[in-house]
């Protein structure tokens, strides 16, 4: 995100991830989990008193492409043991409209308590109705069963309920500690729910490039990449390659750099959300 | 930034705006201050012991236009008597060199307290040391002096301090009453303060476009839009026509609805800053 021609001193270097050690609460040993993930953890944690840091600022773009568009979210917890975040919407609302025509997206999460700022770069992968996968329909089902009956409610409104930021639902009650992917969560232990309607749609945030700021003392400032082999030779367009998904590329198609025209879908397929991310480089930043 | 065509009952009244009297704290009779700017004040008017009630989150283009770009921004008042927003950056920060190339912008402002969303759509000037208008520098100025020294001294560093939410001064100080262009703010009265040095811009949003989402009891939905003539008669484009400046468009190159190719700047001058904003025209929506 910062221009290396500005003068910016960094210095990069290739880390090999945190071990999934550092999470005290991991049940098994999963795979590692990225250094900012484990930060975010770690800000989510020490603000688990204030039900407002799950909130955060979910950024696309508008249907012409002529406008970012951005609307405060509800974290809804990792996607099972990835660095993958998931959000909901409603299918009637505008942000699912425009992640059909594109998937490219920003959020920011301000962390007031520990003044940590994390920017998460991405593609938005959407989990619908008409999900085949098994893991992927269990991850929407887990997510519709999290919420609270009268957030549930609205889907089945005949207009969309308050898109923006559906959480009549207690918010503590969003991001609870059972995953929208958890594996152990099985429909017979689970107290009865209808099942979710055609407008309930689970959103993946796949990051492809993290900015954290940390304003508290000593302010320090980092950028994560995933870690392709090339990345050490040319960090020229390092950022520019983050902007693509790692991934099966066959299954999407990013905007090209040449615009976006209005004709243009760059979709995500959800099945992307069962690749590997792979490890991170973490560029460490000093004015 | 609601669709009519998804079945939301959509009631469209062109209200008078709010009457200056309204805001008791007003010193003299200025111009009517629209309904959502009041609502913003008594927001922050609610949270005035919670300093991060002054953060929101600013989403602008990326350089290629490909994705959008949010991060956390400090209000520093509005510009004048006018409902413009204004905010500060470094000239070597990443959302100056992309506000450059393209002037669209929407600043996504949550109150945690209150539970209000302001969306707000509109255009970004940015005013720096070459400005002439004896009014534009005058407002520069002020929100220099209204820095704390340190957050001042960032803007000398060789390399950019942390451009995404400088606020190492107190956060309070940042938005105290006095405006960045308050007329009674005169070079005598205040400390003396070496001048901005030309990495110092003062950031203004022009708003186009205003969603406010209130999720406090009773939930309530408003845009709002500006009071054009011929928005009763022809509501399908009133968010197109919302997207573009309602002062001199010979000052202004807006984005086409047909995308925006990488060569493309569509800057704003500054002196669009001093056109007058007009009435607006409300629209609730409820679900």
């Amino acid at each position: 995100f910062v221009s290396m021609s500005t003068g910016v001193r960094a210095s990069m270097c290739v880390i090999a991830a945190v071990s999934a050690t550092i999470d005290a609460a991991a049940a098994s040993v999963g795979p590692v989990r990225p250094r900012w993930q484990h930060d975010i953890s770690s800000a989510l944690h020490r603000a688990s008193r204030d039900p407002t840091a799950k909130y955060l600022q979910l950024a696309t773009l508008s249907a012409d492409s002529a406008f970012p568009a951005v609307r405060t979210v509800v974290f809804r917890g990792w996607l099972w043991d990835t660095c993958q975040l998931t959000f909901i919407t409603d299918a009637r609302s505008e942000k699912h409209g425009q992640i059909l025509r594109n998937a490219n997206a920003e959020a920011c999460w301000y962390f007031t308590k520990t003044r940590d700022q994390f920017r998460i770069r991405g593609q938005m992968l959407m989990i619908d109705e008409t999900e085949e996968h098994p893991k992927l329909m269990r991850a929407r089902l887990t997510a519709w069963k999290n919420m609270s009956p009268g957030a549930r409610e609205q889907f089945f409104w005949p207009a969309p309920g308050y898109p923006v930021l559906q959480e009549s639902e207690q918010p503590d009650q969003a991001a609870r500690d059972s995953q929208p992917g958890e594996e152990a969560a099985t429909d017979g232990e689970a107290p009865s729910v209808e099942p979710p309607p055609s407008t309930f749609i689970l959103l993946v945030l796949r990051p492809a490039a993290i900015d954290h700021l940390r304003l508290s003392r000593p302010q320090q400032r980092w950028q994560y990449l995933p870690a392709a082999p090339e990345l050490s030779t040319s960090s020229e367009s390092s950022v520019a390659k983050a902007a693509e998904p790692v991934g099966k590329t066959g299954d999407v198609a990013v905007a090209g750099k040449d615009g976006l025209p209005e004709t243009t879908t760059s979709t995500c397929s959800p099945s992307l959300a069962l690749e590997p991310l792979g490890e991170w480089a973490a560029i460490a930043i000093n004015p």
